[in-house]
């Protein structure tokens, strides 16, 4: 049976773990961008379907592509940061069901008109963001998500001519704790839950 | 600066953590419900949005009007599942921004119509979900999501009268290793992922 993690692994992964805004010079290789996928692959959706698709953005070359996309006050950080990784998911994700999910005809769930796709694969695509969050405090690494972009701009820039969307962006590094805003409150358990 | 967390923990949250669809008797106190919203509660949302709510559905009463919004094949786990967690989100989330993002007029990016707001709330809300998921594992529960269900019933039973949605559900517990089904396969990393 699964005891509670210890207080520092808590702490890393949410109680002191804040988003930042500024990043060390310390690269981020692409063995630990390999590794982050291989860890937060684990992490659970509906019917197995891993609809999230994920671009390392990392060259000079890439990041001037994802540049005009961005908001003012993300587009400095942003370039700065050794990783930006766009979150996106695949609105065809049911394609690869006969190898994700083999033992039903998954795939027949979700066929038809891509529209029909887009809750499932947005949901999905989702928590598979925030486990790629999670997954990069447990290696130590600091997370920077952000949703102030022109979607429609990285699709063109990354995803022009497939059916993967882009959803959220997320800056990948070690943290400079300067760059740290103060940290805000967040809602009492009365306030955001009941025990029914 | 972070290190990676131990073998046994990154098992623990990702590596060996498994969809539970069969519970023991070992029930979940408030007490640990309460712990787990004072945990998941730290993950980051756009504008510290934070969305999501939670209905922790654990009396009988409560589990049967749950019942009748359930596909068939998740109402026998969910009924004898200890806790059975509603994630929805509140549409009407920005209503909270002046606490919980006072240094801005956050709320006035959100004001207008509500379904401007819906893509915000659901986004945000399922990122919330995926700490909760993530958060019970990390507290030595087991979790099982679930999308299959009518989530309009589940608003006319829990939500009426409303701006909160639901989003999906998350059986917890501790779970029963005879009720998880065999380990499904992932994408390859150049299936799901590129470094740019």
């Amino acid at each position: 049976m699964s005891q509670t993690l210890d207080a520092a692994a808590l702490d890393q992964l949410f109680r002191t773990a804040r988003t930042q805004n500024a990043f060390t010079d310390q690269p981020v290789t692409d063995e630990e961008l390999h590794a982050l996928y291989e860890l937060l692959k684990w992490g659970p959706t509906a019917a197995n379907g891993t609809p999230a698709r994920f671009v390392f953005v990392k060259s000079p070359e890439a990041k001037a592509r994802l540049k005009p996309a961005l908001s003012d006050n993300n587009t400095g950080k942003s370039m700065a940061a050794p990783v930006t990784v766009i979150v996106a998911h695949d609105l065809d994700f049911h394609e690869q069901l006969p190898v994700l999910f083999p033992h039903a005809d998954a795939k027949a769930w979700f066929d038809g008109p891509q529209e029909a796709r887009v809750e499932a694969a947005f949901r999905n695509g989702t928590l598979q963001g925030a486990y790629l969050i999670l997954a990069a405090r447990a290696l130590g690494l600091d997370a920077g998500p952000m949703s102030g972009f022109d979607n429609a701009k990285v699709d063109e820039a990354f995803f022009a001519g497939t059916s993967i969307r882009s959803n959220f962006l997320v800056n990948l590094g070690h943290g400079d704790p300067a760059g740290v805003f103060p940290r805000l409150p967040r809602l009492s358990f009365d306030d955001a839950a009941r025990i029914a």
